[in-house]
């Protein structure tokens, strides 16, 4: 098959691309990768991190998963783009789609990995990163205005998290921020992005497991 | 004016919007901000970060260099562009600029400021990095082929503080990776690089005031 998603079931950036390659309509070939025990094609075709998701078209890889996601709209652009034409729109979707790396990403983690402050001062980067994502959005319906686009992509996955963090976490997100998971719930209501999801019970369990593992619980 | 840059005369992220700018022949102004008393137009302009560079185009910022340089590209896209119109391509550009900012940047500033055991990892991290981007080189003239394009622009600011991080990490860079230094000459030859690069001894003169500032020397 010509697209093959190297990815894990439960990876919020796998679930980019397997967003994009839906909205797309691009038919692929998912290989579920044992990250404790690295495929061999998983280390051919991203040597340096060794990390899904791997996106491989025509025997190519391309890693890294907002790069990914920006492939998959420049290679298939007859359907309709997830990043606008107009540069600064552009801009300002690139900005918020790595701000979801660098300050949603990270504290989302620590609310479930962490203990005492360390963890306390997670949860309070974390919902404040949501809060200023609230912001952006507005009263739009997605990031970029009426239908879904790159930072919505970047943003969305992280939903099926959202029940572990507030599990381990003890926080309540929908009563922080309710304009964003009103969006997270209308993002869902798109098959695109409801069958790329996991189910966040499933990613809860996990995440109870990896805890046990590290003795947090 | 139209185009304002907020930047400091030694950042490399700065560097490579101005390369940009200077490609594309955008006439700008550079107002150069002093990070230990940030100015109101930086703290206006890029709330979240607080930090140089920002590109500032009819009053509205983009903020994060890489963004900031895809931005100038598509704004000024009359002129020669620096990222590939093929989708692998500019994937693959935009991985390796990537990689700059996880693998040589983070390496390269512990290289002299770090003491013992770290600042010896670091340095073999560093030239690790820059062995895989020669090998990533190969025998091309510049990362994109036979033009200077986005992933040089990301890059070879970098070459301006290699004297100070070979001065204080004790480390010869063009004996490690002679073909990447081969580039870096290649790359000054320009006018575009060679204006927007400090001077390297200014620079290694301001690491050596930051070093004895934190008690390294």
């Amino acid at each position: 098959m010509a697209v093959t998603l190297l990815d894990t079931w439960a990876s919020p950036f796998g679930m980019r691309v397997r967003i994009a390659l839906e909205e797309k309509g691009v038919k692929y070939e998912y290989i579920e990768q044992d990250l404790r025990n690295k495929s061999p094609l998983l280390l051919q075709m991203n040597p340096l991190y060794k990390k899904v998701p791997v996106l491989i078209h025509n025997g190519k890889p391309i890693c890294e998963s907002l790069i990914a996601v920006e492939y998959v709209d420049e290679m298939w652009n007859d359907k309709s783009l997830l990043l606008s034409s107009d540069p600064y729109k552009r801009a300002q979707s690139r900005f918020w789609a790595d701000f979801v790396d660098k300050k949603v990403y990270g504290p989302g983690r620590k609310t479930w990995t962490e203990k005492g402050e360390e963890k306390e001062a997670a949860k309070k980067d974390f919902i404040e990163s949501l809060k200023l994502l609230e912001g952006e959005l507005g009263d739009k319906p997605y990031f970029e205005g009426d239908k879904l686009g790159y930072m919505d992509v970047a943003l969305v996955p992280f939903y099926c998290w959202f029940h572990g963090y507030e599990t381990f976490g003890n926080l309540s997100i929908e009563e922080e921020c309710p304009k964003l998971i009103a969006w997270c719930k209308r993002c869902m209501q798109k098959e695109s992005v409801s069958k790329s999801l996991a189910d966040p019970q499933k990613v809860c369990n996990f995440m109870g497991e990896v805890r046990k593992k590290f003795g947090l619980e």
